[in-house]
C-alpha cells in the first residue's frame, strides 16, 4: 500500500463529514449560494478590525532589514514580550517573553505541545463533546485519548475526569469557550479542575498537565470573563490562536504561553522550541508575528457575534429546539429533537440547511450550528428549521 | 520526566550546534556584528523582487471577501492551479492543481509527505552530506533513516544507494541543488537513480517513491539546470519552498506536487491533504497563497549570489582551502585542512568567522559556509580564513 496505515483509516473515518460538505457544494451550485444556509464551518465572516487593516499596509511599505527572513524558531523577541506583558496585565503572572512561543495558529500550537510532552502510551484526557481535532492531534504522537463527558449544561464533570486519571495520564486537554457548546468554565469550575489535578499528581507522583485551548478567548457575551487556567494551576500551557480575535484564520498566527511556575520550565520551553522546528513549522509566519505584536489590545466587534447568537437562539426556541444558550465562541450545540443527530441533519439538509451532527464531535443527540455567518443566513433558514422540527412530531 | 524521553534525547543531541550558535551572539556583542563574519545560518540575504513588494502592498489594500480566512486544506485552487501550469509548461507533464497541495515551506512539505507515507519501521534513504533536518522529520513518523554517501564530487552514487535498499525502503530524499554542497545532479545521474528505483520496486513488488526536496531549484549559476525528477521517475514527489526563489523564508509557504503518474494518486493525494490538517498546519498562509499564484515567473536576482560564490571561491582557493565548486544554492562544503571539522570550525571562531562542522550534516572533515551573506562579509572574513589554513601547516 501508498500510505501509512492509521492514515488510511483516518481517512476512511472522516468521510462521512467529507460527504456532507461535497453535498453542500451541490446543493450551492444547485439552488445558488443565498438559498443554502450554511452553518457547517467556523470560518469567521465578522470584518478584520480597521487597525488591522491599516497596520498591514503600513507593514507592507515598511522597509526592514530582513523583513521576510527566518525568525527565531520561537519567534521575534518583541512579538513575545508584547504578549508576555499583555498576560502579565491581566493575570498578574510574573511571565516573561521566555515562556511564549509563537506558532502557526492554536492547531499547530497543540501539536507542538503534545510532540513535546507525549511518549507513546501517554493518555491525554479529551472531554465529550470535542473539537474534532483533538483525537488525531493527540494520536499524532502515540499518545492514548481517554474521554470523559461534560455535564448536561456542558461545564466540567470533575467526578467524571477524576474517574478518567491513572497513573498512564499526562495531561488533560479544554477549551473554553467551548467548540461545538459555547460553554465558558467558570472560576469555580476551573478551580475544582485545578484542586483535582493537584491530588491526583501528588497521588501518582507525575504532574498532570492542563492545556488549555484558547481561540475563543476573546468571543464572549453578556460580560462573561474567562477565567484564567493560568492562575488557577502551575503545571498549565496555553494554545492561543489569533484567528477569531483579529478574524485572521488564514494566517495561521497563535502562541503557547507556559505557566511560569510549570514543572521543569526551562527544559519544556527549549522542547516545544525544538518541537516547533522539527514538525517544519520552522517558526509562525513573520509577517504576521509582526502584525499582532502591534495589535495585543485589538479584537473584532464580539457584538455582531452577540447579535447573531441572539437571533439565532430566538428564532430556534420559538420553533421549539433545545439547547444551552451560549455565552461564548460562535457555535449552538442544539438538542436533536429525534435520538438520531445524523438523520436529523439530513433532514435540515432537504432543506438546504448545513449543520454538523454532534457524533462528529463525541456528542450523539445533538448537532452542531456555527453561526459565523450573514444575517441574511440564520433569518432566512428560520422557515426551514422549523418545518424540519415539526416532521418529527 | 515532563518532556517525551525521545524529545530529551534529541535537544541533547543538538546542543552542539546550539552552543555554537551561543557563542556567535556573544561574540557579536563583544567585537560588534560588522567584525564577526557569520557563515553559519541559510538565511537569504538578497531583496525581495520589486514585483513581490508591490504585489504585497496591493493586496494588503485589496478588498476581497473572507481574504485572511480559512482556505481549503489543500490551499487555494487558483494558487494550485497556476503552479500547476508552469510545472506543466517546463515539464511538458500532464499535470493540474489536483496534484498541487500548498505547504508551509519545504519543512512544512515534507512532514506532510512522510507524516502521508511512513508506516513505523519503514525505511527512507538519505544521502551524506544531507540537510540536517531530514532525521528529524522522518523519525516523527517511525521511519527509520537508512545513510547512504555521495561520491568524492557529492554526486549520486547509484551503488551506494543501491546497497542500501531493502524490502523495508519506501523512499529516498534527494535536495538538488543541494545544503549543504551546493551540488546539482546532473541529468544521467537523476536517470540512473530512476532505473536503479525502478529495478529495485519490481524487485521487491513495492513502489520506492522519490521524494525531490527543492527550494534551490531557481538558484542555479553558469547556466545549468535542475533536470526535473517528475519526468525522470513515475512515483516522485516535489517539495518546493518560496523561501529562497523569493527571498520569503519567514513566510513558510511552499507546496508539495505529487506525479500524476504515481502509484495510487487519488488516495495520495488526499492523504496529504488530511496530514496538513491533522498535523496543525491546516493549510499554507493564505495571503502568500495569494502572492505566490501573482509571482510564479517571479525570481530573486540569482546574479547576485552567482558574484558571491566567485568571489568567496577565488578568495579561499587562493589561501589553499580544497572544495568541489557548487552550482547551485548559497554553500561552499570544503575540505577541513585538518581531519577534526569540529576543531578546526573553534579555529575559524576565534578569526570571529562562523561556520558549521561537516559532521551536523553527516559530512566529517568538511564545513560549511551559507554564503547568503553581504559581500562585505566575505572580503572581511579573508585574512581570518588564510590565518586558520596556516595554522595547520
Amino acid at each position: 500500500m501508498t500510505i501509512a496505515k492509521k492514515i488510511s483509516s483516518s481517512m476512511t473515518q472522516s468521510s462521512m463529514i467529507r460527504k456532507m460538505f461535497e453535498e453542500g457544494i451541490l446543493l450551492k451550485k444547485k439552488y445558488g449560494a443565498d438559498k443554502v444556509y450554511d452553518f457547517s464551518l467556523g470560518n469567521p465572516n465578522v470584518e478584520q478590525p480597521d487597525k488591522f487593516k491599516i497596520e498591514l499596509v503600513k507593514l507592507a511599505k515598511e522597509i526592514i532589514p530582513l523583513k521576510h527572513g527566518y525568525t527565531p524558531n520561537a519567534g521575534y523577541p518583541e512579538t513575545r514580550k508584547a504578549i508576555a506583558d499583555k498576560i502579565g496585565k491581566t493575570t498578574g503572572l510574573k511571565i516573561s517573553a521566555n515562556h511564549i512561543v509563537m506558532s502557526c495558529g492554536a492547531g499547530g500550537a497543540l501539536n507542538v505541545i503534545f510532540k513535546a510532552l507525549l511518549d507513546p502510551g501517554d493518555e491525554v484526557i479529551v472531554l465529550n463533546p470535542f473539537f474534532v481535532e483533538y483525537p488525531f492531534y493527540i494520536e499524532n504522537y502515540g499518545g492514548v485519548v481517554r474521554y470523559a463527558r461534560t455535564k448536561e449544561d456542558f461545564s466540567l464533570d470533575i467526578d467524571a475526569i477524576a474517574r478518567a486519571i491513572n497513573r498512564k495520564t499526562k495531561a488533560i486537554i479544554i477549551n473554553s469557550p467551548n467548540n461545538p457548546t459555547g460553554k465558558v468554565y467558570s472560576k469555580k469550575n476551573i478551580a475544582d479542575l485545578a484542586k483535582l489535578l493537584r491530588e491526583k499528581g501528588r497521588a501518582y507522583k507525575r504532574a498532570i498537565y492542563l492545556i488549555s485551548d484558547e481561540p475563543y478567548a476573546e468571543i464572549v457575551f453578556d460580560g462573561v470573563v474567562v477565567p484564567s487556567v493560568l492562575k488557577a494551576y502551575a503545571n498549565s500551557i496555553v494554545a492561543y490562536s489569533y484567528s477569531k480575535t483579529l478574524s485572521l484564520p488564514g494566517e495561521r498566527i497563535g502562541y503557547i504561553a507556559v505557566n511560569p511556575k510549570i514543572n521543569e520550565s526551562d527544559n519544556l520551553i527549549n522542547a516545544l522550541i525544538l518541537c516547533t522546528r522539527i514538525l517544519g513549522f520552522v517558526h509562525a509566519p513573520a509577517l504576521m508575528q509582526r502584525i499582532v505584536a502591534r495589535l495585543q489590545n485589538v479584537t473584532i466587534d464580539v457584538k455582531i457575534y452577540q447579535k447573531k447568537r441572539d437571533m439565532l437562539c430566538a428564532g430556534l426556541a420559538k420553533a421549539g429546539y433545545k439547547f444551552e444558550k451560549p455565552q461564548g465562541a460562535f457555535y449552538l450545540f442544539v438538542k436533536s429533537p429525534i435520538p438520531d443527530d445524523v438523520k436529523f441533519v439530513k433532514r435540515l439538509l432537504k432543506r438546504n440547511i448545513l449543520a454538523v451532527p454532534g457524533s462528529g464531535f463525541g456528542g450523539p443527540g445533538y448537532f452542531r450550528i456555527a453561526y459565523c455567518v450573514d444575517d441574511a443566513t440564520i433569518i432566512n433558514s428560520m422557515q426551514g428549521f422549523a418545518e424540519a422540527i415539526n416532521e418529527c412530531r
